[in-house]
């Protein structure tokens, strides 16, 4: 596997598809090699669609040699995590059962993606309608996290089969959404980069929703460059406001604003360390390195410990479309709905409004450096074990997700990328975090961290064999 | 009064004002001179000005003097809701407290409007928290429908006193709003014509909330061409997407959508017949008349029946900024308050997301036509003693609202202008409703059926003395 094309530049990989020098049908066989050799270990996905990707990249293999260019994303081997719609293949939304086949029709990103030919190796995990942040499923096990081939670990979630496919090594490209923190803890978890979309760029169509406010597509992988490269690609025909990422700017010429309390508080041995090495480097290749609070974070953190506007949502949406699966939820999901159960109508629209207030302030806020720095996830990947006693996994899953979901409280965008290992040797990841609609340029901070730091293919190397 | 300067077309005064021929003092003395004639009696004013006016429309005929145009609407006559929060005037949203001072500094549109420097008359009275369509008021007396001198009968609401002031001399232009027909509904009760604007085209800010999602700013003024020439003057500094009203269309050149059913059921003798017997007038001179239902009306009124979304939005903001009125409210209120107590958080978010799908349908629905054509209020306006026994005033307000909520519900803009008298002597309105953002066009359209049709004015002549 250290040798797969699958694990080059995503532009390295596109140069070389034109130039003859790769192959569609090569990047196909590397997935379905690394699925043979960890697949069953690894169990990042519901569906794995080797054969028929194989096909398909024999198919893209030709157009290519008739000159045809259906797009930068051409042949390149992607995953899509089981919460989108995917034409022929079936979506369970991390639930027992199967959608209805209303949810197998593409909905804009889906055929964004599609029309450009890359191979669908398959559909990767989600937590039960996608509302968790560990990566667990009572229905189809939790995806293991390759960097820990001794004990289970969670994989972060609720893409959690994203960040596993990509360092699996089944898949150059994963697609996730965030509506807490679902792209950026297991992109942090798992030692990839992950792109967490600002609410309203990217449609949601398609997507079977968790919370109609705060639900966000995103982009994993290896590095911040590849996740700048499929933006490019894919922007143009989703947002309202296309952007393409600018140039790289220079670390000497950035902005950079760290909180000094709340995302720190408790964090597991070793992130914390790891972060603050990694801003250090920053600072000494000449980045301005400013204290910032981002603005009533207690306030967000109480509202989303009450269980902020999700759960309602997700209960509309469970009673009007899908009554028949409330029976049969996931523990740990349905206790998360059932809290919802007694907030009156007009607690819900008191939390709307207080999501209003708190974007309009962190905009403001926000606006005064380049971006906002912080660890992405405060512990390191709990062990399975550790969640089964009474009350394990709420505490735990409400820690996991409590960095990131500022972001989606304050309608901010984020990045993470890995920096380094915990005292545990998981992987940990730095946040970023910029104002609304400034994905594009975000990235391009992130690749100029990245190009200083090395990406998470150079800091962590291979995860261990199974 | 009939002499009043007033009266005139806002076109006429604008011009005669920039001739010399009209100045702001005579305006002021002229709403200030019909105040005294029948100010009291028709209690259009929970706050009346007149001497504050009379010096400011000095100031202003100095600054006219001296070449000075600060705006279309300069040294006009106007009203403004008492639910806007004006500089100098106190705010009680028609409830029997002043609300808190922060209620006094004007949002976007008070601030465009002031900085054309009108004569403001006064704040006129409004529904306790604008909520129902009647026009009562259980803390400050209902204002009077000046169109019967004998009894009293309801003006229409929540701008309850906004038609009131232009019938009753005082005021050339009034500033409502409209959650479910607050606009539409006096307008059309005192026989004047009014404009529900497209939701999210006019700024809410500072004007006390109903409901955040369906509330709409609006004009009511004495011909749709005073609207026209409003909505002009306004509409450059306060929409995203600002819009002229385009020139005139023939009617020969428009299609009208006419529902067979809904919107005729049951109306009070004459309602149906005045409504028409205008359309007839309309497919005489030229326009096509067709068959046109809007989609899943019985679907939004029940939503409507079962208390939409208005009710726990205003019990979160009244729970929220002004927990100590709710002890106080008008019982009609109240008990529109209390039936959302019982609605779970999920159910409010079906019923938003039932809304975003009645405003998608409708929306291409209404593409089909250039308007759609009803009656506004399918019941003539109540008299004050018909609403006393028990669940009288509930079953009123629920019919007094049927048609105009549709475009509330469905997103789109809406317009009256009276065409004739029920069998008991009433203005009777017809409704226009298009899709969003169409606000400019329909103003076109309003006018080209005011010109064959007479205005108000020109319909309905001088109502009785007092």
């Amino acid at each position: 596997m250290p040798d797969s094309p699958l694990l080059a530049p995503l532009r390295d990989q596109h140069a070389a598809l034109r130039k003859g020098k790769l192959s569609a049908i090569e990047l196909a066989e590397a997935a379905c090699e690394a699925y043979r050799t960890r697949g069953q270990h690894d169990n990042a996905y519901l569906t794995w669609q080797g054969e028929a990707a194989l096909a398909f990249a024999q198919a893209t293999d030709a157009v290519i040699a008739q000159g045809g260019d259906t797009g930068a994303l051409m042949g390149m081997a992607v995953s899509i995590k089981d919460i989108y719609a995917v034409p022929g293949l079936p979506t369970y939304a991390g639930s027992s059962q199967r959608l209805p086949a209303d949810w197998e029709r593409p909905g804009p990103i889906v055929a964004a993606l599609l029309a450009q030919l890359p191979s669908l190796m398959g559909k990767t995990h989600s937590v039960e309608f996608a509302f968790g942040g560990l990566g667990t499923n009572a229905h189809w096990g939790t995806p293991r996290n390759p960097w820990d081939s001794q004990v289970h670990r969670t994989p972060g979630g609720s893409s959690s089969g994203a960040g596993v496919s990509l360092i699996g090594g089944t898949a150059s490209l994963a697609l996730g959404t965030d509506t807490a923190g679902s792209v950026r803890i297991p992109a942090s978890m798992t030692g990839v980069a992950g792109l967490k979309t600002t609410a309203g760029r990217w449609p949601t169509e398609q997507i079977v929703p968790l919370s109609s406010t705060l639900d966000t597509p995103g982009l994993l992988a290896r590095r911040v460059d590849d996740l700048a490269f499929a933006f490019d690609a894919l922007d143009g025909s989703l947002s309202p406001k296309p952007m393409r990422v600018p140039s790289t700017p220079s670390l000497a010429d950035l902005t950079f604003g760290v909180p000094e309390r709340f995302f720190w508080d408790d964090c597991s041995p070793g992130i914390a360390e790891a972060v603050q090495q990694a801003i250090r480097q920053l600072e000494a290749a000449g980045a301005r390195i400013v204290s910032i609070e981002l603005p009533d974070t207690d306030d967000a953190y109480e509202l989303f410990q009450k269980g902020g506007v999700a759960a309602p949502e997700l209960a509309a949406f469970l009673n009007t479309e899908l009554p028949h699966m409330i029976e049969a939820l996931d523990p740990n999901v349905a206790a998360r709905i059932r809290a919802a159960d007694d907030m009156p109508a007009w607690e819900y629209v008191r939390r709307r409004t207080l999501l209003d207030k708190l974007c309009q302030t962190a905009a403001k806020r926000l606006g005064q450096v380049d971006a906002v720095l912080t660890p992405t996830v405060a512990i390191t990947p709990p062990t399975l074990e550790s969640l089964a006693p009474e009350g394990a996994y709420a505490k735990a899953n409400m820690k996991a997700l409590r960095n990131t979901v500022m972001a989606n409280f304050m309608g901010l965008c984020g990045l993470t990328l890995p920096v380094g290992r915990d005292a545990t040797g998981m992987p940990v990841g730095l946040q970023l975090l910029a104002g609304p609609w400034q994905d594009a340029r975000l990235l391009a901070i992130g690749q100029a961290i990245e190009a200083k730091l090395g990406s998470g293919v150079d800091i962590l190397g291979e995860p261990p064999a199974p």
